[in-house]
């Protein structure tokens, strides 16, 4: 059995205390909060520590996956506990990941762990259909699109506004676009061509609605430079119709082989990210485990594994079976 | 320059001939064949060398790749070459996969080689694509839809019935079978439910079109099983509007995590079946050469192989811009 641990516990932590409980080679060892321990009610019943008590469990746990925020958390957790642990995260600020992977590379090696870093699906799975599209067909042109899914990053600054109670933000790919790029015109298309946002939002008693809509359309880098439609609705409305989390999104190359042309293409629709993410991440946590149990240290990405690690199955079975 | 063989020259051939000349880190060695290489013009005038001198080649190819047949030749000469060079195959008869795997891993451990097999988009990327969508999600089920594509075998199946000239067989995927899954209803489908096979038809002249249509129908194996129709037409409309080699498909994995649903799908739509498969095998031929580079030896499939072997690009750069 592998033994994992969860190092923050949101959304994304109670996503993979389900995947670990229902993996059958997996145990869960404890979610570890910064919060306080005795007020953490775990969804299965998993026991509740404190960050703070980490290091007792060296040795005792064979992967922490850490599911804090790319903003603050990992930049700061991912290293520090790399010389601890086998680690895994979804570090996902992407201009920062080759600095976030020396500095856990580092660690890593010192500890003789490994840390796999910015797994999920985008990075992550998108990542790998990405790098695997352009090798098979290098002749070619990459298109990612995200959505229909909830931004909860565009959702939290529209929440910051003044006047609003509560929103909720859905990215949406253009499907013109999308059709354009599937016809294999390899379209040049910008961020704004290739989606749009759709924001719901509950306002304050007494808020300007027009005030509102227009601070939200005009905010730089999150709607500016996009095609925004502004909804209000009711609190309950919201609770009733935008409760979940899902989300979702494409990648697709389009390419040639001299005259010939070829699409291929990754599709994503998840009823809940934060419990897809958190599956993803434990896959890797079983990956991590296993390269370290074989003597490898240091970071990985999704490129640096083999996919055999990540199954539960061994390889007589994958070759006979699913190959 | 990783230098690259190629041993045998059909369509598969060729395919690989063009994907390792557009490759800026490889170099083509030559084209090796069994009839003879007098008679045998390259596409790109690569040198054609008898498969009779290839021991002479030892030491002097970083890796062969084997275009021949599963049925015979893939059999008898993976495992025989893979003594002498890195190679990479096609291997497609799934049942014989482990094998073809254990023969192969014999030869490459004894000569100090590389091996990877079963190297395409089915087995290969398709592949990938269920194993790590099983991994993935781990609670849910698999589904690959094969088409709008020919199918070579099929073709020649009904070239062999008395009276037919020519022929080409399309194998297609039933539109409502790939939207129930879409919805996922992850409805239990038999293969009939899932393609229907489309055949054109040239008959010789004076043959009997109705003696001819009932013996493709009835075939077992290859039609029996399946809605097939069957369309006679003149030789001259099969060399204008049948004389490519496209195909592709889907594979779809629809699953859960608890109450959530989730659907992964990826799907090639290929224009040219061998020359994709050409560049799929060229990428797992730079691979091949890379492991074996760094001390790798044995039989390994798309399981085995991290991604980042595949590309031309370094680590660096594909976790600075692909990740």
């Amino acid at each position: 059995m592998i033994k994992v641990g969860i190092i923050g516990y949101g959304n994304l932590g109670k996503g993979v205390e389900k995947a670990v409980n229902a993996a059958a080679d997996m145990e869960l060892v404890g979610v570890f909060t910064r919060r306080s321990p005795e007020k953490t009610k775990t969804v299965s019943g998993a026991k509740v520590y404190s960050v703070n008590d980490l290091e007792k469990f060296a040795g005792k746990a064979d992967v922490m996956v850490l599911c804090g925020g790319s903003a603050t958390d990992l930049p700061e957790q991912t290293a520090k506990y790399a010389a601890l642990f086998n680690v895994v995260d979804s570090f996902d600020t992407h201009a920062n990941i080759p600095e976030h992977l020396a500095a856990v590379d580092a660690a890593a090696k010192k500890g003789g762990h490994v840390g796999a870093i910015s797994v999920g699906w985008d990075p992550g799975l998108f990542s790998l259909a990405r790098m695997i599209f352009g090798a098979v067909l290098p002749e070619g042109k990459d298109y990612t699109f995200w959505g229909r899914g909830v931004s909860q990053g565009h959702s939290d600054a529209i929440r910051r506004v003044k006047g609003v109670k509560d929103a909720r933000q859905y990215t949406v790919p253009v499907q013109k676009a999308v059709d354009a790029v599937r016809s294999g015109a390899m379209p040049e298309l910008s961020t704004r061509e290739k989606h749009t946002r759709e924001c719901y939002v509950v306002l304050e008693e007494g808020a300007d609605a027009a005030a509102v809509e227009r601070e939200i359309k005009e905010m730089p880098n999150y709607f500016a430079d996009y095609e925004t439609t502004v909804h209000f609705i009711s609190e309950e409305e919201l609770k009733e119709k935008h409760a979940g989390l899902p989300h979702g999104g494409f990648v697709l190359r389009s390419g040639k082989t001299g005259e010939n042309s070829h699409l291929l293409e990754f599709s994503l629709k998840l009823d809940s990210n934060p419990e897809f993410t958190g599956s993803v991440l434990t896959a890797y946590a079983r990956a991590a485990a296993r390269l370290a149990a074989e003597g490898k240290s240091g970071a990985m990405t999704v490129f640096d594994i083999a996919p055999k690690y990540l199954s539960e199955k061994d390889s007589a079975f994958l070759s006979a079976h699913l190959l």
